[in-house]
């Protein structure tokens, strides 16, 4: 397997909305520059939702006018709803997601609207964004499970995303939003869309809440996947979704990836330096699946260097 | 998929063997009393090594004696040689384990023996076992990887295979035996062996040094293993061996599986008894990638518990 994986980084926006430590502007703009550094390419950067709802988020127009413009990087904002897109894009983004949840109870839970009333809303966007040439996704949340309504129906995703895509979303995220997925779930899911919409513009957004996101991702890269949301540091979990834990961890995914011979243009030891920022800004230990043998690996060279250097002649 | 698989757990012998805490005989049963209540019908119990060398499992001969006979339940002992073999099955042993590492490096450094000393001895235990009648599986270890080699050929993995194989050996397990494995490279050798001595000797020895253990065993599972090892609570690690770290968890695999639809006969919820009862013997935190979730779940469940009996009318 020699095709290439891009991986969205989602740590500024899905990890940070749920901190209990705010972090200043000036800090997420540090985080970013950190994470691309480390070669991302594409950032989900903030959320243009009410700062009510998530101040943590409330600087979005700040962020956005903060980033630094690079050829090949791609900034990506949440938008809620028509009022948030045209926040968004009068902020200056020029890349756009909306979340449509998969289930009825989740959507009244979040937004109060029915499901119909977001697929509306949705549809609606997404056709402003074409006309205004801004590239758009939907996720499809709540893809795997709802806290509320359990296993969702297999048959309701792949209409949901089919439907965004002939609304004419750019690109659809297959979301987990609670980590409540299996691998043979999301196997069955990306083989279902695949003779379909195709797998060119799908995403996987994965959470690891039971330890089972980089199994899922390997089930999902075998099916054709070669787009997965991650955060750095394994950040997140959903506001409203009781249970939610951390996203899948960036560096546990180009890890495996890397391992694996497939090329995501990332260095996930750089990485550690954007989860290092970021645990001393939130003042608690970060990383996924893999950092704990990596720091052990570091201890043991640095142990080695030093031996190596009292050995050596004055 | 709705095929069955079987699971062999190792943790009281590739688990114990390294920790720095003794465990009593009688306490090693009433560990194999908790995983056969699980429903676990496949346990490799103990070596038949050398006590100076592992004095965890010295009492071998104490420990066969007092399993349980049960309909059904195989317990396994690893035997080092023909020495090893013949304490074995003196003590009880109807099913043995021998291991036969891929390297040149690996196999000096552990036995003292060259790679084809290794095979030699090797398959004159299997020659042995097979004439008495006596079950006999090979380890092929450090499959992926070797501590001392780096990346093992996959073409040496798969002769060797096929040479325990044609010895006469009952099963194969290919060991990641230092965890240094990816989910391409168990597909590859998966793959390569399929089409040979096929996959229903095979069974895949996988450790979680690095956090991709379940991702490698979804994708051995993928490409046709059936029959995998874990070790109940992630214990493990091989006292050889730089850089090992635990092995799978038996509790991350059963509910991964049995998340994914696949029988394996084991409630991963009773596994939690054991990995308890290990906690208190070793007097440490035990635990796969899916303990902390359930931890939280229960504590939950609990509280809620707690407060509905509260609001009970007295």
């Amino acid at each position: 397997m020699s095709d290439r994986v891009t991986i969205t980084e989602v740590g500024l926006r899905d990890g940070l909305q749920n901190q209990p430590v705010p972090v200043a502007t000036a800090d997420k703009l540090r985080l970013a520059g950190l994470l691309l550094d480390a070669g991302l390419t594409s950032l989900e950067v903030t959320s243009f939702v009410s700062p009510k709802a998530v101040p943590q988020l409330a600087d979005a127009e700040a962020l956005l006018a903060g980033l630094p413009a690079r050829a090949g990087v791609d900034y990506m904002a949440l938008v809620p709803n028509m009022r948030g897109y045209e926040r968004g894009t009068a902020a200056g983004a020029r890349a756009v997601a909306l979340v449509l949840s998969a289930t009825e109870t989740l959507n009244r839970r979040n937004i109060n609207m029915s499901l119909d009333q977001a697929r509306a809303v949705c549809r609606e966007v997404i056709g402003r964004a074409k006309a205004e040439g801004v590239f758009v996704r939907a996720y499809v949340a709540a893809a795997c499970a709802c806290p509320y309504e359990g296993q969702t129906p297999l048959a309701r995703v792949v209409a949901l995303t089919e439907e965004m895509v002939a609304a004419g979303a750019d690109q659809v995220a297959i979301a987990d939003t609670i980590g409540a997925g299996n691998p043979a779930q999301i196997r069955d899911i990306v083989t279902a869309l695949a003779g379909g919409v195709g797998t060119d513009r799908l995403a996987l957004h994965l959470h690891d809440t039971r330890g089972l996101a980089l199994a899922m991702a390997w089930a999902g890269l075998e099916a054709g996947i070669r787009r997965f949301d991650a955060a750095f540091g394994g950040l997140g979990g959903c506001p409203f979704a009781p249970g939610a834990a951390g996203n899948l961890a960036t560096e546990d995914l180009v890890f495996m990836l890397s391992e694996a011979g497939i090329e995501t243009g990332i260095d996930w030891r750089r990485l550690f330096d954007a989860v290092a920022l970021a645990e001393t800004l939130l003042d608690r230990p970060l990383g996924g699946r893999m950092a704990a043998w990596w720091r052990q690996a570091q201890a043991k060279e640095a142990q080695a260097k030093e031996a190596a250097r009292q050995e050596m002649p004055a």
